[in-house]
C-alpha cells in the first residue's frame, strides 16, 4: 500500500487512490464481520484505512482550490470526493459501533448486507475508473444503473432485515444496537448511489 | 394519472406533475393510516407514486445537464429536484416502516402529524406554481411563510407527541417504532420548509 | 445584547453577530446542564438566542441574494451561513429534549461533551474572525486544525460514552433518550468541523 502519493498526480489518480482504499476498507469489514477473535485487531487497521481515506479527500479538496482549470466541473469534483469520504466514514463506524456494542452475534442479513456493500463499492472503483475515458460512455452508465440496482437489493434486505429483528430479538437494547448497525450500512450504500449520480452527471456534460 | 412526459415540456412543467404527485402521495399516506384494513395494498400504490417521483427526478435532472439555457439559476433547479425527491422518499420510508413495525394503534398525533404535513405539500403545489409568473412574488412570499409556519407547527406537535410517547408506552419496542415513525414525517416537514427556502431564494433573484 | 442590525452591515459583521450569539447559546447550554432548578426557564431563554440565530442566517441570505458583488464565492457564504445556523439547532434541540425526555441525572460524559462543544465554537467564532484579514492566514489554519482536533476529541468521548450507557443504564428507554442526546451534541460539533472546512476553502482561495 503506498500512503503517500507523489505531488505532481492528477484528480483521477487521487480518485483511483480513495476508491481502491475504500474496496480495500470494506473487504476488510467484510471478514471482521465474519472472524470475532481478530476483530478488535481489525477495526483498528480499518481506521487506518479511513485515516489514509482523510488524506485523499483532503489532498483532493487542496488541489480542487488551487487548480485554476479542473477536468471535470469544480462543483462534481467537490461532491465527488466528499461522497467517497462519507462511504468510509459509515464503514468506520459500523465496525467501531460493532465492538463497542459488543455485539458476539453478528445476524447473518448483517453480512448479507455487507456483501452487497462490497458489491457496490468495486462497481462504484470502476464508474470511477471509466472517467478516464470519455468515450466509455455506455460502460459507465451500465455501472451506474448496477449501482442502483444494488442499492435497491440492499434496500429490500434491510427492511427483511429490520422485520426480522422485530420479530426475534431478545430485548429492546438488542434492537436499538442492530438498527443502528443497520442504519450506518445502509447509509453508506446510499452514498454509493449519491457517486452514481455524480459520475453520471460528469458523463452526461462531458457527452 | 399520466406515467409519461412528452419530451419537450419545461421545467415548470416537471416540477408542477411532481409536487401533484407528492400531494397524491401524502393524501394517500393520510388514508391508510385511518385506515387499517386497506393498508397494504395502499403501501404499494404509494411505492409506485413514489416510483414515478424518480421519474420525475431523473427527467428533470437529465434535462438540466442537457439544457444550454435554464429559467433558473442552475444550482436552484438541481436542490429543488432533490429537496421534493425528499419529501416523497420520507412519506414512502414512513408508510413501509408502519407496514413493517406492525403498527396497529396509529397514535392521533401521528395522524395530527400526517394532515399537518399534507397541508404543507399543498402550499408547496402553490409554492411552485407561483415560479411560473414573476410577478406572483407576494403570493409566494405568502405562501413560503406559511410553510414555514406549518413547520414550527409539525415541531412543536413533534415535541408533544415525544413527551407523550414516552409517558405512556407500553415498552422501550414501540418508544423505538413509533419515535421512528415521527423522525421520518418530521424529516418530510423539514424538507418542505427546503423547498419553500428554494422558492424563496428563486423569487429574490428574479425582482 | 443587540436585537436588530443596521441595514448597511456587511456580511463579516453578520457573522461575527451570528457567532457571538451561538457561543452566547452554548455557554447557556452549558450551565443549564449543570442546573437542574433553573432548566426550564433557560431553556426558553436558549429559544430566543436560537430565534436571533434565525434572524442572522435570514439577513445574510437575503444580503447574498441581492449582492452584485460579495466578499467569498456565494457558495463558501452560503454554505457558512447555513451551517452556524445548524450547530444553533442542534444545541437547541438538545436543550428541549433534555426537558422533554424529563432527564433528571445528566451524566458527567454529556456535560464534558457540551464543554468540548463550547470550546469548539470559540474556535470557530476566532476561525470566523480571521475572515476579515487574509494576512491572517496562518492563525485561521491553525484555528481550523484545533477545530478538527476538538472534533475528534468530542467523538472519542461520545464513543466512551455510550461504552457507558449501554452498560450502566437501568433500562432500554434510558438508553434511547441518552443516545439521541450524545447523537445531537455530537451532531453540533460535526457542523463546527464544516465550518472550519469552509473558512479553510475561503483563505486558501485567498491566497
Amino acid at each position: 500500500m503506498r500512503w503517500f502519493l507523489p505531488k505532481d498526480e492528477g484528480f483521477l489518480a487521487i480518485f483511483d487512490e480513495a476508491t481502491g482504499n475504500i474496496v480495500a476498507a470494506v473487504e476488510l469489514f467484510c471478514q471482521l464481520l465474519r472472524d470475532g477473535a481478530g476483530r478488535a485487531s481489525a477495526v483498528d487497521k480499518l481506521k487506518e484505512l479511513e485515516h489514509q481515506g482523510d488524506r485523499y479527500t483532503h489532498q483532493a479538496l487542496a488541489k480542487l482550490h488551487t487548480s485554476f482549470i479542473t477536468p471535470f466541473d469544480r462543483e462534481d469534483i467537490h461532491a465527488l470526493v466528499t461522497k467517497l469520504d462519507d462511504i468510509l466514514d459509515a464503514v468506520d463506524a459500523t465496525a467501531h459501533r460493532l465492538l463497542l456494542y459488543r455485539v458476539e452475534q453478528v445476524p447473518a442479513k448483517l453480512v448479507e448486507l455487507a456483501d452487497l456493500l462490497l458489491a457496490s463499492v468495486r462497481e462504484v472503483q470502476k464508474a470511477v475508473l471509466y472517467l478516464h475515458d470519455p468515450k466509455k460512455h455506455q460502460e459507465a452508465m451500465a455501472t451506474c444503473v448496477e449501482i442502483n440496482r444494488l442499492e435497491n437489493e440492499a434496500d429490500q434486505l434491510h427492511r427483511q432485515a429490520l422485520a426480522e429483528l422485530f420479530l426475534k430479538a431478545r430485548d429492546a437494547v438488542e434492537v436499538i444496537k442492530l438498527k443502528d448497525l443497520y442504519a450506518f450500512l445502509e447509509d453508506a450504500t446510499d452514498r454509493c448511489e449519491d457517486v452514481a449520480n455524480i459520475v453520471e452527471t460528469i458523463m452526461i456534460k462531458a457527452s
